[in-house]
This record gives structure tokens, sequence and C-alpha cells, in this order.
């Protein structure tokens, strides 16, 4: 078999397990949007087979055999070409996923399933010495797994790299913690100002019909294909692709606050654009797939933010509003709207939080995660540290662990190595965005005019289509011209809040 | 291994490939619900690899080695025991798959694939001549597949065991025959008739949302678990069972008359009702699967048409029907409405026939298709065939193809000997409902009180919960007491028709 033979025959093989995880992504889509309630204990069963399935085709020996012989190939000779991407990403993954024992995984499954119920009644009480003997076995299998898979400077990066293929924890650090040394004193300005926007026109009512029609136009506007996707409504908002032209947004609804699900829309409708824009003839493949979490969250808060809170953005869409929602806005001029949708305040909940101090909330919990699986941290003193550290960064404590370290559904599913993600994609968006802007001119323009095309098709070009040919650090010194910092982030949040809140040029 | 540890892998191996299906059927469900049109190429895709994936399961030697094993074993001693009913079940179906050829397997698949297609086109245009040369492959490659499987009695026999399994034409055809030799002369009667509904009534302005509430509300009623199902909106409306606690039915609306959703809704209902009764603990396997195709067309026609037409139903639901369309039917007399959604008139298109002259349509078809694989009819020749059939049977001749053998999708898909499964429904259904009025008493009376849960409990006791461990025939003359034939069914219409349309007794 020549090598193109074994190339075209490890796609398909491939491609296959691509069927079936798109089978199973519908599934889990289906469970959150219209699923009965009678039908959960079998859709349990039915995914957990699926998900063996999969765990068994990625893992076959004839998938490492052809990776083995490809991955000294002409073809695997240039890691940027489709070919070289494919057989390296794939090997990556084959390599990483054999190293697992099987008991393991089991034993991981387990314990999320389980630790996702325990902690939502823990959070529901205030109850965290409930779930800790639970959270202390899922830090511990976390720390099996970094030991298994292996690392090279610490066993958070081995958890990290589930997320962010090739990042470094130190690498990470270092960029998190030049942002938090800027934040925390553009914070404690803010909170300092005497300047406040009017919040409170957001919390005037804002029927739930008018809301779905305004944040469909919105996301079409933008970009948002709905002949390739759909938005339904989910108690938690998420983003899902089933194909290559089924990527489906789901968002909530709260009458009485505007910015729930207008910017959660804007948001998923970001992930969904990246995925939409992915290229359809390596499905399935590396070139084909999305880069890193963090090049997935960089396209979300892109949109939400740098566009969605932007003056160019609602100079366009600001008539349209008052519009929509006259009971709401008549009397509310946009200017002042504007202000209001661009709020800082520190707060207790990470999902509520503003652009300002929401990666504060992350760089907590990275720091925190890193401590417990480092041994610095022990389970029992979560909640102590937690509290800790939200009164150094963002001068308020957390009144219970509710509302404080039970906050968020990550860890108990397992997810350590994931919240960093969500400030990487605030850092390279604010990169990606100022890049775009020295190619394409005044972006705020184009907005003021309802132009959102050329940015799409800029970020289609530069990021979409790269899919995994380049790592996450690759593509963003590629897209930007520099290394990741907080700087573009900082001049972003400087240039917008000064104003606001009548702050002296930092 | 022990025959039970035999037995406990066989069925394990069975279950996994209940996973694969009722996958299949979510897949199948959402490509008619909620896909965005642009999914349509992948989901092709994704559908024809499960389909693959089950059909190898289903022919795999594991499973033929477990089968040959356990049939000669005590386990397989007694048919109409659940370990006796599951191996000859499965046996029997293993034993036909086996004996296609994956050629023949994927012809077939193919042809219906493209033959849906220009059938969708030639009905569109009314041009039989541009699907005539593939309903033609489509017939010959069912004729190849009746060679395969091999018959007793004739060649049609092999394609109904597909709907209607044991089910032997010649018994088809005489009951049916039967059917027929009543019908002809009663709808001629009504035909002649001075008396006529006035079915106007029916055609006012019916909203959609009143629709949709007032129809849930019937179908929650008469027994359809809405915390085990749902319904939800398609333009062909079906029943499809996603697992053993999911049970999804849909319908359509029609703003300008009542009939299309309301009994439309019973109907899938009733195939619902039957889904959500079938046995739990054999779920994917012979004691928990359905009888036959005609067996579960009889829950659905019970429902929709010997209770939802009847007198007590109405007595019990017009009231709230009044309140839910006042502007339709405050006018309108419970009565005058009774007569009016029994209304008889030989029609065109089978979906809109009402139940006397249904039955002769589904003749009308079985007979066509009879002939074509007997090689009595060629393809050329149908439309002539059936235009003359409609004017013996029904005394009316089709204007155009569109309207006659054009209407149905069924041939298109390579659905042939499924048409007879719906009378058999109706025969069964009617048989049913005297041998339950037998043992329970006045089932009117109970539906003019709203008391529906008797008769659903005895279906549940007597047909849902007894899967495949008897035939169809066993079981409707193990229910009934009698063999199947047109007279129960022949007293309904009478009974009911002859007021309607002062006839003199027959």
């Amino acid at each position: 078999m020549s090598e193109s033979e074994k190339f075209g025959q490890l796609c398909a093989l491939v491609k296959e397990t691509a069927y079936l995880k798109s089978t199973l992504a519908s599934l889990e889509w289906d469970q959150q949007t219209y699923m009965p309630v009678g039908a959960g204990a079998f859709r349990a069963e039915q995914i957990t087979f699926l998900a063996g399935e999969i765990h068994r085709r990625e893992t076959d020996q004839r998938v490492g055999d052809l990776l083995g012989e490809l991955s000294s190939s002409d073809l695997a000779a240039d890691n940027q070409s489709d070919s070289g991407a494919t057989i390296t990403g794939l090997k990556r993954e084959y390599d990483k996923k054999i190293k697992l024992p099987e008991s393991l995984v089991k034993a991981q499954a387990k314990a999320s399933a389980i630790g996702q119920q325990v902690w939502i009644d823990a959070r529901k009480n205030d109850d965290f010495k409930s779930f800790e003997p639970n959270l202390n076995e899922i830090f511990n299998l976390k720390k099996e797994q970094a030991e298994a898979v292996g690392y090279e400077e610490c066993p958070y990066d081995a958890l990290l790299d589930d997320f962010e293929p090739h990042a470094k924890t130190s690498e990470v650090a270092a960029a998190l913690e030049g942002l938090r040394q800027e934040l925390v004193p553009l914070v404690a300005a803010i909170s300092e100002s005497s300047s406040r926007p009017d919040t409170s026109v957001l919390k005037r009512n804002y029927p739930t019909e008018a809301q779905r029609r305004f944040g469909r136009e919105a996301s079409e506007k933008i970009g948002f294909d709905y002949t390739r996707g759909r938005l339904d409504v989910t108690h938690h908002p998420f983003c899902t692709e089933l194909g290559p032209g089924d990527v489906r947004i789901t968002t909530r609804f709260d009458e009485s606050f505007f910015n729930t699900s207008f910017f959660g829309t804007l948001h998923e409708a970001g992930h969904g654009i990246y995925e939409q824009g992915l290229r359809t003839d390596f499905y399935g493949l590396p070139p084909g797939a999305f880069c890193s979490l963090g090049i997935h969250e960089s396209q979300s808060r892109l949109w939400e933010n740098l566009v969605g809170r932007s003056e160019g953005f609602w100079n366009f869409f600001y008539t349209r509003a008052v519009e929509i929602f006259p009971g709401a806005l008549a009397d509310v001029q946009q200017h002042d709207f504007y202000k209001a949708i661009n709020n800082v305040q520190p707060s207790l909940i990470r999902v509520e939080a503003d652009e300002a101090t929401y990666d504060l909330h992350i760089i907590i919990r990275f720091q925190i995660e890193q401590a417990i699986i480092n041994g610095e941290l022990e389970i029992a003193d979560l909640p102590g540290a937690w509290n800790e550290k939200y009164e150094q960064y963002l001068g308020i404590t957390p009144p219970d662990d509710a509302n404080g370290c039970l906050q968020d559904i990550h860890w108990s599913a397992g997810l350590v190595g994931y919240f960093p993600t969500y400030s990487l994609g605030n850092l390279h968006a604010s990169q990606m965005y100022e890049a775009a802007e020295k190619e394409l001119g005044n972006l705020q323009g184009m907005f003021s005019d309802g132009n959102f095309s050329p940015l799409r098709k800029w970020l289609n070009e530069n990021v979409h289509q790269r899919g995994q040919t380049l790592t996450a650090q690759q593509l963003g010194e590629k897209v930007s011209g520099t290394k990741l910092s907080q700087e573009a982030l900082m001049r972003h949040l400087n240039d917008k809040l000064a104003p606001i809140y009548a702050l002296s040029p930092i």
C-alpha cells in the first residue's frame, strides 16, 4: 500500500469516528433542549455506549499502526501542511489516549458523573463539606492522569493540554500574571470612581419574544448562518457542532434583564461562526478542527465584547433596539445605554462578570487548581483560599460557598485545566482585533454601517480556515505579529473605560 | 458457558444494537423536526454509516452462532415464553437478513434514495413517465429480494413478512376481499343518500395555538404520557420511539380545517401509547417490541376512530372544544359536529379518506402491488389499472396521476408489502374494541365521563405487554376469540353510519 493510500485509509477510519462523535453530540444537544424528562436514564446508557465505541475506535490498533507508518513518511514532513497536521495531530492524540489505563478512564467517568450530582445539591444547600470527598477524588484522579500521560515541567501541563494543546503552564501563568497586575489597579480605580452608569435601564421589561427576535437578527447580521445552524433555549447556554453544516447555539431569557440573552447569543454566535467557518474538506480531521479552546473562546469573546459592546455596533443597532423594546428604551439615550452595557462592578459570580473583572475570576481559579494539583493546597482548605483571593483581587468576600467556590460546574465534571482558556481567549481576541483593524481600517466605522463581513471574512481566512495546521501560540503570533500578552486587552479596556469612569490616563 | 450465560450474552449484544437503532431514530426525528437545511448532506452520510453499522451487528457471526446454539436449547422450547420468543424471533430475523446479498441491500438503498427524489418531482409535475424506470427498478429489486429470502406460496409473502411477520398473502387477501365486498355497497349507498352532514363547520378558522392546546389535552387525556414523550410539528406526521421512556409524535396544522391536526394527533398518540406501553425489561428484544405493523396500526386507528370519532368521546370533549374554538363552534350543535367528523365521501387521496372509504384505497394498492410482483401487471400499465380500480370501487376517476398512482411515497421508498397492514390494523382495532367492551362494559359511557384509562389498561395488558410473544394472528385471535374478518369493522361502520345517512339496515 502506498503512503497516500495509507493516508486515505487513516482519514477514512477517523471520519467514521467523526460520524459517531457528531451523533453523540446530537444526543447531548437533544438532552439539553427537547428530550422528555422520562428519557434520561436510557439516554445516559446510550451515551455511555457511544462514548465507549468512540474510545475503542480512537485507540484502535489499526489507527496506531497507520500513524506509526505514516509519521516518518514524506506526508508528515511539514507539520503545517494538511497531511502533516493530520498525521502529527492524530498521532499526538492517539499517543495520549493509549497512555490512559481503561481503569482510570472509567474511574474518571464515574467520579464526574457522581460528582456532578453531589455538586448540584452541595451548591443548593451551600454545603461544601458534603462535596469535599468527591472533589478530592476527582483531583486525585486528575493527578493520576497527569502522571500516566507525562509532562515536561509540571503535572498541570498534562491537564492543560487537553484543552489548550501544546500550551505550557509557565507561559500561560506569565501571561495571566501580567494581566492580573494591570487589571487589579484598573478595577480598584473604577470602584473608587464617582461616575457610575445607570444600569437600571437594562433591568426594565424586555419581553421574551422580542428578545428572541432581536438576538436572532443581530447574530445573523454578524454572520451566524441560520441555514447551517439553529438557536434554541436551554438552562445553560452553549454551542455545539453536529456536522459540517449544522452548528447549534442556545440561549436563555430573563425578561427583566437585557444582557443575559442578548450578549449570551452574540457569544455563542461567535463560537458558532468559528465552527461554521472551519474547512469541510477535512471535517473531523485536524485541518478542519478548531485550534484550541482558547482560540475558540477568542472568537466568542471578540463578537460578544469587542464588537457587541462597542459604540459602532450600537450606532447601527440602537434604533432597531428602541423599535423592538419601545417600553424599555424609548426614553434612553444611546450613549447612556452604551455606558450601562459596559458597566464594571466587582461581583461574586463569574458568568455574570463584566469585561474588566472577568479575567480576575479566571485567574483565581487557575491559581487554585494549580495549587491543588501541585499538592500545595488541600481540598479542605479550598473555601478559605478562594475567599482570600476574592478579597485580594476583587475587593469582595463571598458570604458563602454557594456564591464562592461551589459556583462552577467545571471541577465536578472533571474539567481541570479548562479555566485558563477563557482568559487566553480574551487575550487572543484583543490582539486579533487590533491586527484586523490594522489591515482592514476603521472597524467601528464599518460596524456603524452594519458592515460586519470584512471582519468575519478576515477571521475566517486568518483563524478559522487554519484549523490545527498551527498551534494556538503559532496562530496567535502569525495573526497578530506579536507574542501573547496583556497589552492589547489592557489598551482596549483603558480606551473604553477611562471615559466612562472619568479615569486619569494610565 | 451455560445456556443462560449464552442467552445473557445474546441479549447484551442485541441491546447494544438497540442503542444504535434508537440513535439512528433520533437523527431521523431531528431531520424531520429541527435540523437546519444545510445539514442534509452530512446527515445522509451519517445515517448511511449508522445503518451499515447496525446491519453489520445484526448479521454478526457471534449473534448467528449464539442463536444456532440456543435454538435447540430448553430456553427456546416455548415460543411464547420470553426466552423462546427472544430466540426464535431473533433467529427468524437473522436468517432472513443473512440471505440478503450485500449487493442487493446496497442496490435497494440506492434505488429508493434516488427513487424518492425522482418521485417528488414526478408528482409535482404529474409526470409518471419520468418515474417509470425508477419504479420498475425498485419493483425488480423487490422481486429479487423475494427470491433471495424465499417464500412458501407466492413471492409477495416474502415482502409482506417485512412488515407483518408470519402473515400469508392468501389469508390477508381473503380478509380484505371480504371487507371489500361489503364496503363497496355501503359506500355506494352513502353516495346515493340524500342526507349529508354539513362539513363546512370543520373548515372555519381554527387558530394553530388553540389546536395545539386541544390536541395536547386530548392526547394526554387518552393516555399519551408527556413525561415520556413529545409532540412536535412536521410536514408529514409520524410516531417514533427513541428509547423506552422516549416516544415522539408529530402533527401538522391547517388553520382552516379541524380534522388534520386533531385526528392526526389522536392517531399518532395511539401509536405512541402502544410504544409507551411496551415492556422495558426486554427493550430492543422481541418480548419488548411491537408485534407487527398491523397491530401497531390497530392501536392508532382505534384511538383515532373508534374512540376519537365516537359520541361518548365528544360527550366529554365538546364543551371544551367550544371553549377553545368559540369563533368556529359557538353556534354548532354537538350532534352536527359529530356528523361532520364522520362524513363519508369517496375521494382521491388516501391520507384524507374517511373511515369507510379508507380501506378501499388500501385494497386497490394491495391488489396492484401483488399483480406487479406476480408479473401480471407491467409498471407502464400501472396508471390505467389504478384509475380503473378507483372507478370500480369508489365510483370516481383520478383526473391525473399526481392525484392517482403518484400520491404515496411508499413505493418510491421501496416499501412494497406495507399497505395491507393499514387495513389489517382497522380489522384488528374493531375486533379488539368489541372484545374490550365485552369485558369492561359500556365504553361509550366511560368516555362520556372522560374515563379512558380502563380501555387503555386493557389494551396494555392484552396487547402492548405481549410484545412479540405471539404472532399478530395469534394475538388477534387470543384477544378477540375469533379469526380476523370484516365482521366487527362492518358492524361498527353500519351502526355508526346508518343513522347519519338514513340507510336501511343492511
